[in-house]
């Protein structure tokens, strides 16, 4: 299968609004853990969940965080869904894992998916993973399609109630968490950017013939990560136009933050796109002044040796009558001319700058 | 005629709102099936209709399907638009098939029409064919220039009662009918990805001639890929924002599914597009390259014989007085310069990198 | 004068609003026709008015079409514009030709200035000339440079009452005649799209050395049929954005069926413009190609026989003491050795993939 | 200094409102000449004012034109300021000559900057020079860096009273005097125009080495072109948009025709940006073909001579035992050999198309 | 790490309203100094703060300039908050060295944050820093990372009472301020304006092989500037609209003329962008003509010679027939031959337009 497209064929033949899982499954069994604090302390840390008996909803101003690692078993999600009572189209979002990123208000509970992106060192290529999370009051849940430590300085700070996290509800518990994915962003970014810039040196002297597969490796991973950030931020766009519910008034000056930095994430792209396309064209020059160099020895050899071979031919010649032939220093003399010959050829070659 | 302009050069002489065919005949008789269901169960299972009989407009909450393969008769299509009560532009809209992608509100029925794809593997091109759907309460008609099995799963679900379709009115029919339609052009962008990919390698390697009039030709499938599904994703924006009457409430967040998949699918045809300009870079270096190579090996032998030829050359001359000939070691002591020479010359190509 | 740019200098020191024909003569003598109509029937056939003598603007549901053929006779012009109370600005409008297409809604009638094209086989060149509508209750003016048969088919269907037009007033004869323009496009698109896709084959094989001028050339034309669409287009849109008073209620579908062509029409110049640089770079990378070919041809000659004819060379010298000279099969092993080198390169340049 | 970028670093230190020429002088001393007019006849003629000693402003219908040339004297410009009641800031956006074009609505009077065009044939550059408007009721100021003659032909319309213009008061008269920068501006156009459409032929034939150089000195020429006309174009807009009060109602219609004069001028360095990115193309692809050439003439000759040479230095050894030395015909055999190899290789060449 | 990307990583763990400095410490120790002025006089001239003991907010009409030079010391900062009663959101923005410029109004106070450009002549790089203004009524804060004589003209003109600014009240400041930023653009952008003309020459000639890195180099810095200047535009188009409450109205004028220049210098940014561009392309095609150069003089040498070699190497074969040999005048008719060709092919040259 291609490589952007590729879940959707294994849905054809299905009705929308019946669950199926379209990923891969990238987990052995699905796992739930859970957290929950207030604003006076961690009531319970980050633990599984035993038997995946799902907890209350809590009351007041206690904050659950459920953590789903795993989505290939529907009939788990399923159960989620009813016992959080989740729209059912909000649960297909859930586990189609090739959607767009995007903010959808479902009637009591606001459904952000987004894509967390991991690089593997080893094949420098990004790989691309589903989070969902579901903002209710007092609840939030996160889906990722297998287990991460994107989050855990995040769990750190809740345990040692560190900044606001522990003060806030829901809603700062989001952002939070979406800042995380947008960090994520910006450290892959980072690191593909030092890779490319590695480039900067084999492009400018041309010499290494797989900088074009390379350039093109990372436009290609580019694009991917474009794919990733650009709905993102158009999602951030769109939820602070619509001073969305669940969203606290003092929020928003931290949304505005966190679209900018996917702004910048998005600039960066960008950049780092026109820089490949540089080192392409300058690629291409420097092979193109490598050939002038070859030929350049190819015609000083040429254009000197052979009208001296030329010369020596016709002196090698067995006609009866040459009469240089037996002119006592005439061996000398064509030396003589050799050198001559040589040395304008030289001047010439140095006037026209190639020598 | 050129490709992407075919038809409507018959229709010059012709005033608008009269009923022409315009396309080609690809069926042998115009065959109109139907089909029947209401919530409880189905009615009619799909048939064609007796004698082309049109059956009536079913009444409560019955739906009832009816398909037109082919449309080169115009009487029966008129036929068709009498007994529904179809207005003439209407009409005539569906028998232009040359027509790009719209929605259209007439007093009493919604119009929409699409492009259906074909992709022909025989020759790796993609075939255009319109698809018109007319919406009004309790009756759906589809028009197609040709049977198909587009449909095929759609019905079965019908049959099985899957999914929301039988629960729900002509609206939903006609979602589920334009779904089909994204589903279709998702995999014909899935094979046209594939194929383009397979080029990536010879691409690299810049071996096969035929690469640069391969992607040429998946360039153009590519247009006609984008001409098709950029106006379908506009006219899905469009019925998004006016909130037709002929589509329930609960409908909107299928509608915004679709457009994502639209969207999707847009955006694949751009990133194939732009890999497709990619290789055409890569390719061209890649040819560049392989001159330079070319030009190594004739510089490297040229520039280290010539200059040999020519010693020989000398020693090979007339002339009675050349001191060296008779010299013992004369001719040992030549070829002592010759591999100098030869090894001078190698140290002097590997310093440049090209040995 | 260079070619985009023709006419303006002639108006220099002209105050505006004094009447001036800026263009071409391009015929002997202004011809004014006319034709007259209502729904039940032709009260006259279309035919020149006797010593250009002008007829009144008809009552009630009667249709006047005027003709006016030539624009350089400025009197003629003033005439027509005081028969039947033209604003001054307006005849300026009509007379100035290398206007761009736009409409403007004088006090009490409408002017719609449009490009009509020919296509020039004998040199592949498209003209442009301008045609002026002036559209007022129960009369419409058409001006044109020069007379043309661009319009003969619609007087024929006015004689044989098809269609709307005999049922319908002004606006709709005025739609008929847009209709007329757009069909003009489409069929030079058409002319220029088949001309276009004959050069793919050899831009391909980069055989022909005038391909690029070409290419050029079609590249040129295409920009002026863009200069011709374009703001047809957008003079289209904006007609629909104001509903305009002249335009009766029911002939808005109509505009919206223009619009739609019209939007083909510029997608097509655009595809068809993108198809040139397609063509461009694939017959570029076809001269690389050549140019490669031509480079191993050399490269195999010369690598294979230089170093040969050095070994030929050596043994051609006169040095005193050669001991192969007198070997007796000396003769035949050097013969080996030429075989053996030519065998081993033979090999070499198989493993390349250049023979 | 760089070209686009000149005189701002002379008012570093200086506060904004302070008055300072940022320009070069161009005019040995300031030099005002007035006219004066009403619709019933001159009053006074243009001439210069004796001893600068400014007019008052005319009452009732009369109209007062008066032309400053050359800014370098600020204490000149200060007076005329004082004298007119105009505000300090208007006076320093008339003396900063290195504004973008713009208009500004002090609250007396309205000012309008733009610039001029002068297109010096000796080395084929344009000069800009700006020209400020201040309109108020019965008095025009226009200031020019330097004298010119680009009014002339207005000042005699208005002596010879033809057309509106001394019907009308001074906001037709500004009218008047912007139509006299776009006509400059399409002047300019039609001139570089003809000039690049010359560069076509040898651009085709990339027989003239200078061609790049010369191509990319009109696109720089373009550039300064499109900086004036660009902002002059949006100024237009926002006039337009703005209904000023300085412009009676009647002369909107003739604003529109200033814009689409100025769209005309826009579009046209478009399209000749355009036209010389393609002479770069159709050029490179000259240079191509040309070394093509090249190559073929040397791969002709190299590859038929080398193996003929190869041979004859074959017979040319010295062996003591070569067979066919003695044969009697073997020097016509030979001969035969090579009359056969340079057939065979031209055959060859022929079936490449090289020959 | 990556140029573009350098510092968010470092806060990675921490909460957002946690205040760190993320950047790199350019200052041994936090300056902060002070100037006072109203519209009678100076009050206390710039001068450091003794003992960083920060002064009171002065009443009536009088300003406070507060100046701190140097940011890596929170806990200063977090003093300089709280004795202004500054939003802590304000002071972490402040601290972030890596923002895009904005302008945010927080309740009682207004922060605007700007990158200043300084650019080192040693290596053509330009450096950015991050300057950070914050207004509040009598007081303006003015955060550096270093301390520089960006702002000395400033303090001159408001010690010497030139211009406005001593009758004028903060937001009369904080317009000079960022008027000081805008000419630093417009210097920076004049150097490397200057810089890039000087490669245009040797971009003709295409001499040099370091051009090409020298034009990526200069894309990246304007790369750079680019990304300063942008977003400062995009600020004082957004602050023009939302007419701050801590402007004055008289000064809106004054925000007209820094956003034009700031437009200027985007424009020019742009216009340099491009050359570069055509720098590439002219250098690319200067190496085509320097290779058809090289290609050509081989091609006449070995043209020439090779045939001729051939003819020598044929009388040179040791043949016991050759009848030519002994041909008395052989030998010069030989050499006639030989002159012949040589004509023949220096004719064919020329008529090639090669020589």
């Amino acid at each position: 299968m291609a490589r952007f497209l590729k879940k959707r064929d294994k849905s054809t033949g299905q009705m929308p609004g019946s669950l199926v899982f379209l990923g891969n499954q990238k987990e052995e069994q699905i796992r739930i853990s859970s957290m929950m604090y207030n604003k006076d302390g961690l009531i319970r840390d980050y633990k599984p969940v035993p038997d995946n008996k799902l907890p209350d909803i809590p009351e007041q101003s206690d904050v659950l965080w459920l953590n789903i690692d795993g989505l290939h078993d529907t009939s788990v999600i399923k159960q989620v869904g009813e016992k959080y009572d989740l729209h059912p189209l909000m649960l297909e979002d859930i586990l189609n894992t090739d959607q767009r990123p995007k903010h959808e208000d479902f009637e009591n509970a606001l459904l952000i998916s987004m894509k967390m992106l991991r690089f593997r060192d080893e094949n420098n290529t990004i790989e691309t993973e589903q989070i969902s999370l579901v903002i209710k009051n007092n609840l939030l849940l996160s889906f990722q399609e297998q287990a991460g430590d994107l989050f855990d300085p995040l769990r750190n700070r809740i345990r040692n109630n560190k900044g606001h996290v522990r003060r806030s509800g829901t809603d700062y518990l989001g952002y939070a968490l979406m800042d995380s994915i947008v960090d994520n962003y910006l450290n892959i970014i980072g690191k593909i950017a030092e890779k490319i810039e590695e480039l900067e040196e084999p492009a400018i002297k041309a010499s290494d013939k797989n900088i074009p597969s390379q350039i093109y490796h990372w436009k290609w991973e580019l694009k991917i990560l474009h794919r990733a950030v650009m709905p993102f931020r158009d999602m951030l766009l769109k939820m602070l136009k619509l001073h969305n519910e669940y969203f606290g008034k003092g929020i928003e000056q931290f949304f505005k933050d966190l679209l900018d930095l996917s702004q910048q994430a998005l600039e960066s792209t960008e950049i780092y796109r026109d820089l490949l396309s540089d080192y392409y064209n300058i690629y291409n020059i420097g092979i193109s002044n490598r050939m002038n160099d070859v030929m350049k020895v190819l015609t000083i050899f040429a254009s000197i040796f052979i009208p001296l071979t030329f010369i020596a031919g016709v002196y090698g010649t067995n006609f009866e009558h040459i009469p240089e032939l037996s002119y006592p220093y005439a061996y000398f003399i064509m030396w003589g001319v050799f050198i001559t010959i040589i040395v304008i050829m030289i001047i010439f070659f140095r006037r026209k700058g190639w020598l």
